[in-house]
């Protein structure tokens, strides 16, 4: 747990000690004022790396709760080899869903991509509506919502109606203001700094 | 991968057959520079969600490429059952160093801390000096650096001077200004929303 507020340390051992004490009440307050378990509805946003990759994390966490986890991924290849052989490992935890066959990033047929933006968003659906997932990552949603190949009313109608149990992860870049509105806990991805910048290539452990 | 830019979409079939061409021959040009293949000096920091959870990702991903891994967890409790019960499952790809013992974020001692940052900065330069590892993860280095349990420049230091084919990620709020100046990728997580303000508490799956 991170505290939520940091404080600056300086000086001695005796000074450090009072500062800690009291950040030690002031966190065992906010902490005894979070009492609700509830499925949350995760947004993972903005042009930074890092939103498939912390969704990712969460996948891993649940999994090694036992929890079962559906996986959809709306862009071909945003989920390579590297996490695949890994969920391959827990088969009754992780059930995988690349519904991207027809969208890529240099798609050109709009007709088709709508058609397998639809069908991920059943498996989306079908995921949601199951109890038997505890989380369902909808992995590069934003991306198909963003190209208006969904209706953004109605997959801000289906997430919100779910079991209030259940944990949901939305990534991609462009996350629309209504799913922003409607979801718990809203991160931005920021980039302050690239490689690609200087040259370097997509390597295996760090984009795939 | 991603686009480095995003273009509006509107119309019809035509019209966005002719974006995604455009798209995809400045897309090409941009990949086709990019041809390096280094270890990078991955920094994940700001006060957003997602800082552990984006690393965990990338462990996932090169413990599938079959790569060794060494993480080396600064603050207790960071890294917890779940994440742990996953590594457990690939133990000649993952060697976990759980080594906050005297550090946590109610910490009252500050020699004990000391040497707890120092202890776990030891394994670190290990896995750094050691062929064997691929990829090294510093989870939390930076909330020690913030605390001046050890010298920032002894710890830039020790990064830029590795094997330039090892990965590092170091995460963690408040990465001190030289790190960040001696990083390859760099990415900020802002909180947009977090639930703890409508008093939900830390849950399995999500947090841990």
């Amino acid at each position: 747990m991170e505290p939520e507020n940091q404080v600056e340390v300086a000086g001695g051992d005796a000074r450090h000690a009072e500062k800690m004490r009291k950040k030690q009440t002031a966190q065992a307050k906010i902490m005894a004022s979070k009492t609700r378990e509830q499925g949350l509805l995760i947004v993972h946003t903005g042009k930074g790396k890092g939103k498939t990759s912390a969704a990712l994390g969460m996948v891993v966490r649940a999994i090694g709760h036992g929890m079962k986890v559906g996986v959809v991924q709306f862009v071909k290849g945003a989920m390579k080899t590297g996490e695949k052989a890994v969920f391959d490992a827990f088969p009754d935890n992780v059930e995988f869903k690349p519904m991207g066959e027809g969208f890529t990033w240099d798609t050109q047929d709009r007709t088709r991509d709508i058609a397998a933006a639809r069908a991920g968003w059943d498996e989306v659906k079908r995921m949601i509506a199951d109890p038997s997932y505890h989380m369902v990552l909808a992995d590069e949603l934003n991306i198909v919502l963003r190209y208006d190949y969904l209706p953004v009313d109605e997959v801000v109608a289906v997430l919100t109606a779910r079991d209030m149990m259940k944990h949901v992860i939305v990534t991609g870049r462009n996350a629309p203001e209504a799913l922003i509105e409607a979801a718990d806990l809203v991160t931005e991805m920021t980039m302050v700094k690239h490689p690609f910048r200087s040259g370097v290539k997509a390597q295996a452990g760090i984009e795939f």
